[in-house]
């Protein structure tokens, strides 16, 4: 949590994908996902999102195993003698996710509206 | 988890509302709320939830804290000597919550559908 966000009142709609007992994806995952699309590495993806190697590596594998076709692969070569990349099945998975979170954002506005005027502001931090 | 969900994929939508620091309304708290709404009583209502009745009352209390009028009123008298009950804004609260939870489950179907093509059934139990 930002200082931002310690004045404000929000709602987040937060998708979560179950496959039987693993979440297959969800919003940490998804993160993940983009950080490995920039940083073209699973170590400075993990990095990036303070998660330990190890945590980020079982996301993936996690994510690998619940699609039909991975969403990351091992790259070889380039600088550091190796990384990991999107497939296509990742990139379009990423992108789908995103259009969910902004289709139910936008569908809540209505009664979010009406909702946060019976918040009150009394507990955020002048 | 129930047995259920350990066969099947599905998408669950969470919302979560933030005032500042605090987590005013999610999901756990508005199943408690209607929970109290059913029970008349905080421990009862902590009881059908799996909550301790610590737990149970610190939810109520940020939730009344969150907003500008309580949603949950202690009552006196009645079998058991008093309990508790929801007031009109704390019904309207839940209602609200259920419309933009409903709401938001209707908007991301189109993407959910053509995510779901992309899962593997081979981690669900026969």
């Amino acid at each position: 949590m930002t200082e931002k966000n310690k004045n404000t009142i929000q709602c987040r709609s937060r998708l979560r994908i179950l496959s039987g007992d693993l979440i297959a994806l969800g919003p940490g995952k998804v993160d993940l996902l983009e950080s490995i699309g920039r940083e073209g590495s699973i170590s400075q993806a993990a990095r990036e999102r303070h998660l330990s190697y190890r945590r980020a590596w079982n996301m993936v594998d996690t994510m690998n195993r619940c699609f039909k076709e991975p969403l990351v692969i091992s790259v070889t070569g380039g600088k550091g003698g190796g990384g990991a990349e999107l497939t296509p099945t990742g990139k379009r998975v990423i992108k789908l996710y995103r259009e969910m979170e902004n289709n139910a954002n936008v569908a809540i506005q209505t009664e979010w509206k009406a909702l946060k005027k019976l918040l009150s502001l009394e507990n955020l931090r002048g």
